[in-house]
């Protein structure tokens, strides 16, 4: 395996992914180096072992080009491109209800930008509230290390809001008042579903 | 874009995906090239255009080794791996409930080699299952374009004969008698909701 960066740039799955940080750099996340998909990634696993939900983070969608096949070794992919996600991050299963929803890190201090998001991940959000499916986001402060879950019809006001002329963001105030903060921990590390059981159940 | 293909096999996405077919070349389908999955595709934009049922194909899961980043141009994966999926294909939501299922081609005209599934694809379905959501799978046989709808818990019965020491295949009468036959049509092509809303609803 040979690594190139011809551009000085360092290669991160996640940073190529939605989930996309501001920089494409790995963001010190309490002191152990976690990036948020981590942290969500080990959460699910916890909960899939746990038989409490089956949620799965999607693959990056790649648009392949052109794949060797070497005699006697695994197809290689030589040329492929990253694509738009036309959905969320993460989808599944909680106690009989579909869950979805899309994981974003910035290192605005003082609120969201949301250009962070897509439009179709929003109209995809609103086909699966529409669907009596359960969609949110969660938004994780940088610099404070804080996470707030936000209902996807509170996160909808904002973009309306953006998408009538309005300001390209939701305020830190504005996502107090109207996402919930959640408490970090070990096992789970962040336990998401606990709000989603006190909001949708 | 270069097209190499030194082994003399043509690149097919699908092929390289879960939804591998037997021999990896397209099976001509009904005249009109189609192949199982984009069938299920249209089918789901069908679904989805109408406000019936929100459900995707996962892109198909890829390891990225290497990419290169042009200067004023896109990101080129440079090298990368196809990755077992760990999960089925398809998943999403259709009237509040959760969706979950994969689709299996197969040339054999007698049976449906059970080797076409990975063992932690039955362990997801199975998870899926107490989870109360949806799980089943569409198996198609190539020689006669019939598709059949089976629940997860028949599939399953035969998985654990398997298991047991038993026939690594279901057979065609198995399947005709514990399965559902699709009827298939232009719009949805292949209309399984139909078969979920009357077994699961």
């Amino acid at each position: 395996m040979n690594f190139h960066y011809p551009n000085g740039k360092k290669f991160s799955p996640i940073a190529s992914s939605a989930g996309k940080k501001p920089s494409g750099k790995k963001v010190s996340y309490s002191n152990r180096g976690m990036t948020l998909e981590e942290d969500i990634n080990e959460t699910n696993q916890y909960y899939l072992a746990n038989g409490i939900a089956v949620i799965h983070k999607k693959p990056t969608p790649v648009q392949i080009v052109d794949v060797h096949y070497p005699q006697r070794s695994a197809a290689v992919i030589k040329e492929a491109y990253f694509k738009q996600p036309s959905t969320t991050d993460y989808n599944g299963l909680y106690k009989g209800r579909y869950i979805d929803f899309e994981a974003k890190e910035t290192r605005n201090k003082t609120s969201f930008p949301l250009q962070n998001l897509h439009a179709h991940q929003i109209t995809h959000m609103q086909q699966v509230d529409e669907q009596d499916g359960i969609a949110f986001i969660l938004i994780r402060f940088a610099s404070t290390e804080e996470i707030f879950f936000m209902k996807f019809n509170e996160l909808y006001k904002y973009w309306e809001r953006m998408e009538q002329g309005g300001r390209k963001s939701i305020t830190k105030e504005e996502i107090e008042k109207d996402g919930v903060k959640l408490a970090l921990g070990l096992y789970p590390r962040i336990d998401y579903l606990k709000t989603v059981q006190s909001l949708y159940y």
